[in-house]
């Protein structure tokens, strides 16, 4: 805390060159910014050795760049670099850096309908968050919810489905729930804690030493290839799936409101669009490196197991009762929920005909899937 | 047929006054492109009443002219305009429209290896197709195969797990298929040839009255939203799930190879961009709007129908026995297969984990996912 308000003043006294006096021109002459040369910084809460995550921000720097020519920069830090990682919202809505990539549900504190853009418990997979964003209502909601803090959204990535994390001992039962520390992020900590959990929200680089001097007992990050690199799985032995928490967690990029309102029709558009690219990119990576990361776990002992199923079943019932609860005390929550529960009804009805059932044939049938390569077939390179 | 060769020859005569024109330019200062005007033309293979398919080139189109104010317009024209349906991909080969959006493989005809870009039996779903062509090995695979016919290929929209069509009779098991007539695009006619179906390939505006008039029994086209404009419900009551031979399929943009090469950074990072925002619009559109069509269908009396055990399992024997002997015979098809189905079984075996459980616990359970709203919740306009 103390070292980040120490790296927040230095960030704030030595900032702003480049980015404030770009801004600043770009707001006194918008229709001038078209081909305006522009120098942004995004901070993001992800340090460089997560390079999916991390990597997802400077991917959106690299299509920015390369579809002005140059003229539209955007200088993309790691977390703690000039901002904290949970510090990025306020640096954005204060409009000490013009952008950050982070997880919207890291700003719970602030309100819990920041959730509906990342994850919520039992909530959107990855396609269906997608759906209610981009089409389907979430879009407009979000956008009325981020303005009250001077922010414009983005979607900017998922995981998919997240793992259930790291235990140093094996869950049998609901019981073995009460009292275990855990490090989990966004909503789903206060559901946990409904089942006896003690919740902490923990940035990327802290959570293998807590989980080593055992400051906590079991720790939830994302999956396989993310989880490995951070090796949690040297100290606790059991991996749990699936993190029912977060069927997908959406990454968001963050704007100025202010800054966003100043930019040409042209960098508006490039840079969503490039935030959809970087939306598909992030995903992708995942899907590509997480088998193998699970087999090398495998492989190491790590112990695969999937959470009881009264486990599941009492989180669901917690869930229900707290987004009841949470509805009933902040309007703002219940406004969208409402969308975004109808919007989840009829995802699942739908998803439950064609798309689930193909899906869990193939799983099914996965050995019949790969027979032996043809005879005489030319072997790929 | 006749009438296509009469528009494509009517096409060639009065096109390409500013097309040709600033192609022409483009390709003899790349440099000084980066700016210039550009006025492209894409031809659609689908018609303008199917605003999915359709809108989704048209949402390219803007993307791109929003991103460079103007200057880079594309024209997007329907199905049959300027050129027929299933020749698109000719007119982009040689050069009368610069760009099309289309579903790869339609063109299985010239080589089967088309196939991987759009959806092949027990292949891909969505978010997988996706991973393999953005970072997963498949988009080298393919920029290669389609090089040969001097393409530029990218992902432009996913329908996500089809339908599995329109049926005049009920389909009780694997023998009620034989002899059937059944409109079905891609790969999988060769497959559902293997179990005594006579497969054709028909575009969306015949289907209805090939339908009606009885030269065919049954017919696939998307889902729910498009078939109900095409008014398929209306002809046949039997409507199955899920298309196996299209877990997912993919639209794509073909653009003229030496057009391509001919366009500034900026461009062709725009256009690539713009395609993937169309990308995950197009696949929104429809998980926003298939749930509603398909409850409409049902309550006009809508048969919902999930294909037989022994229809799937007979359909996986035979496409597995289809890849092999194709293979073998063609060596492009074998390579991409090869990379393919060691792709496929990685994300069959991850998605096993954490996805499938997820989606599957979601269904199972979403009679208890809507809870009645809580109560004293303000309502949601």
């Amino acid at each position: 805390m103390d070292k980040s308000k120490l790296n927040r003043r230095k960030f704030l006294k030595g900032a702003g060159i480049a980015g404030v006096g770009a801004a600043a021109s770009t707001l006194a002459a918008p229709a001038i910014a078209q081909t305006a040369e522009l120098r942004w910084r995004l901070a993001s809460s992800f340090p460089k050795s997560l390079d999916t995550l991390f990597g997802t921000a400077e991917h959106v720097a690299k299509r920015v760049h390369d579809a002005t020519a140059g003229k539209f920069q955007i200088r993309v830090s790691a977390a703690g670099e000039i901002v904290p990682p949970f510090g990025v919202a306020d640096a954005v809505q204060s409009g000490t850096v013009e952008m950050c990539h982070t997880a919207s549900y890291y700003f719970i504190g602030k309100d819990p309908t920041f959730a509906f853009d990342t994850a919520l418990p039992f909530g959107l997979n990855a396609r269906q968050q997608t759906a209610w964003l981009y089409t389907g209502g979430g879009r407009e909601l979000m956008a009325e919810f981020f303005k009250d803090y001077n922010l414009q959204v983005f979607p900017c990535g998922n995981t998919g489905t997240q793992m259930g994390g790291w235990f140093r001992k094996e869950i049998k039962s609901l019981e073995d729930l009460k009292g275990l520390k855990f490090r989990i992020a966004g909503f789903a900590g206060n559901v946990l804690a409904k089942l006896g959990v003690v919740p902490q929200q923990i940035p990327a680089n802290e959570v293998y030493p807590s989980l080593e001097k055992g400051t906590i007992d079991a720790a939830e990050w994302v999956g396989p290839y993310d989880d490995e690199k951070l090796g949690l799985n040297k100290v606790a032995p059991f991996y749990y799936y699936p993190a029912f928490w977060e069927g997908s967690a959406q990454l968001s990029v963050f704007i100025n409101l202010a800054q966003w309102n100043a930019l040409s029709t042209e960098y508006k558009t490039i840079v969503e669009i490039a935030c959809a690219d970087a939306h598909n990119h992030m995903q992708s990576r995942y899907d590509v490196e997480n088998p193998a990361a699970l087999r090398r776990l495998i492989a190491g002992g790590a112990q695969l197991k999937a959470f009881p199923n009264d486990v599941m079943t009492a989180a669901l019932t917690a869930t229900n009762a707290l987004y009841d609860e949470t509805a009933k005390a902040n309007p703002k929550f219940a406004k969208v929920y409402e969308s975004w529960r109808k919007f989840r009804d009829d995802e699942l009805q739908w998803f439950s005909v064609g798309e689930n059932t193909f899906d869990s044939f193939q799983v099914r049938n996965r050995a019949r899937m790969a027979p032996p390569a043809a005879k005489g077939a030319p072997k790929a390179k």
